[in-house]
């Protein structure tokens, strides 16, 4: 430790069992020391993600002893450093950050939280901590899942769950970078709202001509890929109504339904099914790619990837936060805020 | 035509209805005309392939137009050709032939039918009319789903419907290439059938282990790719018990459900459903490969390719033959024979 006008004790949030927001208290607990190799983070803010829900459920990538520091996102600023952290260590104290929190350790709802040194991102001057707290998970997504279809040649997709602030990341994103993206949202005020922020083709999964839509869509523009948050029915109803030779890509279950297919599809049309996650795909980056990645999307934050904040609420009211997030996951984010 | 000998009408079997074996009708009618680079075949044999099946229930690549003569594959003697089939056609004259019948035109579960020159495939002098009649689908579907786990560095996969000639043609092959095939069975006395013909890995996924034996066996021999003929819940089973990075490719759909699959693994796990199809794959072969790859599979229906026959059925109780082979696919094959 390098600085001693920490205090003892800190605000956090709790996971005290894998059931959602209503697993989720608030309580004390003494301010962590950083480890080797890490920094402590005063966190200002905390986006809720689909992952975060996901992880409160139980249904993550891996749980973690309970009770747990839930918060896989945020930005802060650093205030001591760990052993080990060298030039490096020096370079961030003091610094703003946007920190991301993985398999070990506690994450990002509480007042403090102890970062490894090589997940405390220095922002740009320009980006606020607002911003800077969701700086990652969802633009780092929207960088893959284009640079996925255009590695691929794909000049226009589809995405579902497409109000929300991932959708309209991915459809500036793509308009930058040559990709259309075709969002699909369930209700049709939706609609209209994404309409107004310039999408051309925005398609309601809930109208009784949505297949024929879908379908018609797909024919005409050649669509043979598909983003999908959703699961359950709707990565079968997106390779049904595509051409042949066509790939729906599953970035998250927010129906919590098991993904079903017509085989018939899989065997006579060459169509097929995957998964992605921003885990492995940051983990395949070498450090030059790395930082040129997150420059890139740092400067994009103001434009292309650009959040709306819906709602913030404090670590007190954090099962509330939970609870707001799910009923509404579109029309911005919802924050954790604890100050700066 | 080139030959004047042949009777005027001829028994064949009628599909009425896209309903299944209920679907089927044996009638009279014309002796096809061999057409534009078509030979005419006095059919001598023809096997039920689950293809047929799928076919007579609506459910296959495609639908004709009924009522159509059913029959994918069978074999026979070629006894008359049509217009511009040059020195092939002569060549072919008289010869045993296997055949093979497409997307346009009638099928083989007839006295006579007019192919392809392209899809009438001279015998080797050692394989029999019976042999033949099963020459085509089943080993090059065993050619190919070995070559695609050859090509993809696969040492050992998994396969399902594991006591049909398949499972038996790609057990054996396998052995020839060095890809082990571990069989999924659906009954404890094909567990010991499948042994007493060599096989290492059976495993029967009614018993209550299953999943466990599959899983520890998948981890230890870290079997990453399985062939699954079945669908429905099958290949969300055999993703959940594979590790990392594993796909099931789906090449039939034997249970008539819809494939159903955990997103968790496609996302956190990057795993993936795809399917295969015969007819396409041989498409991409060119004349060379194809020749190279009828002589290959012929040479190999004397034994790893070699498939039993259970049951011969007369062109009238077509009806009784689809419904013996719908009730029991493994043990050998179900034939209907027309007589040399």
């Amino acid at each position: 430790m390098t600085q001693s006008h920490l205090p003892e004790q800190m605000t956090a949030v709790f996971l005290e069992a894998y059931s959602g927001a209503s697993g989720l208290q608030t309580g004390q607990r003494p301010v962590p020391q950083p480890g080797p190799k890490e920094v402590l983070v005063k966190v200002a803010a905390s986006a809720i993600n689909p992952s975060d829900l996901s992880f409160l459920q139980g249904r993550y990538g891996f749980k973690k002893p309970l009770p747990t520091i839930p918060g896989f996102e945020g930005s802060g600023t650093v205030v001591a450093v760990g052993k080990a952290t060298g030039l490096m260590g020096r370079f961030l104290l003091g610094k703003r950050v946007a920190c991301v929190t993985q398999q070990t350790g506690d994450g990002l709802w509480a007042e403090y939280t102890a970062v490894s040194l090589n997940y405390a991102l220095p922002l740009l001057g320009a980006v606020g901590l607002e911003q800077g707290a969701m700086s990652v998970v969802n633009p780092l997504t929207a960088v893959a899942l284009i640079e996925l279809a255009q590695k691929a040649g794909h000049k226009t997709v589809l995405n579902t769950a497409g109000a929300s602030a991932l959708g309209l990341m991915l459809h500036r994103l793509g308009q930058q970078e040559g990709v259309e993206v075709v969002n699909i949202v369930r209700r049709a005020e939706q609609v209209a709202q994404l309409q107004q922020q310039g999408m051309r083709h925005v398609l309601n999964s809930s109208s009784a001509t949505f297949d024929e839509a879908l379908r018609d869509l797909c024919h005409q523009q050649k669509i043979r890929l598909a983003f999908d948050a959703i699961a359950g029915d709707m990565p079968g109803q997106l390779l049904a109504a595509m051409p042949n030779h066509s790939r729906v890509t599953v970035y998250g279950g927010l129906s919590q339904q098991a993904v079903k297919i017509d085989p018939t599809g899989l065997i006579f049309q060459d169509k097929s099914v995957n998964g992605f996650w921003l885990t492995p795909w940051v983990g395949q980056k070498n450090m030059l790619q790395s930082v040129l990645m997150w420059r890139r999307a740092q400067t994009l934050l103001l434009s292309a990837l650009k959040t709306e904040v819906r709602a913030r609420y404090p670590l007190a009211q954090a099962q509330q936060a939970v609870a707001d997030y799910e009923a509404t996951m579109s029309g911005g984010k919802v924050l954790l805020v604890m100050g700066e």
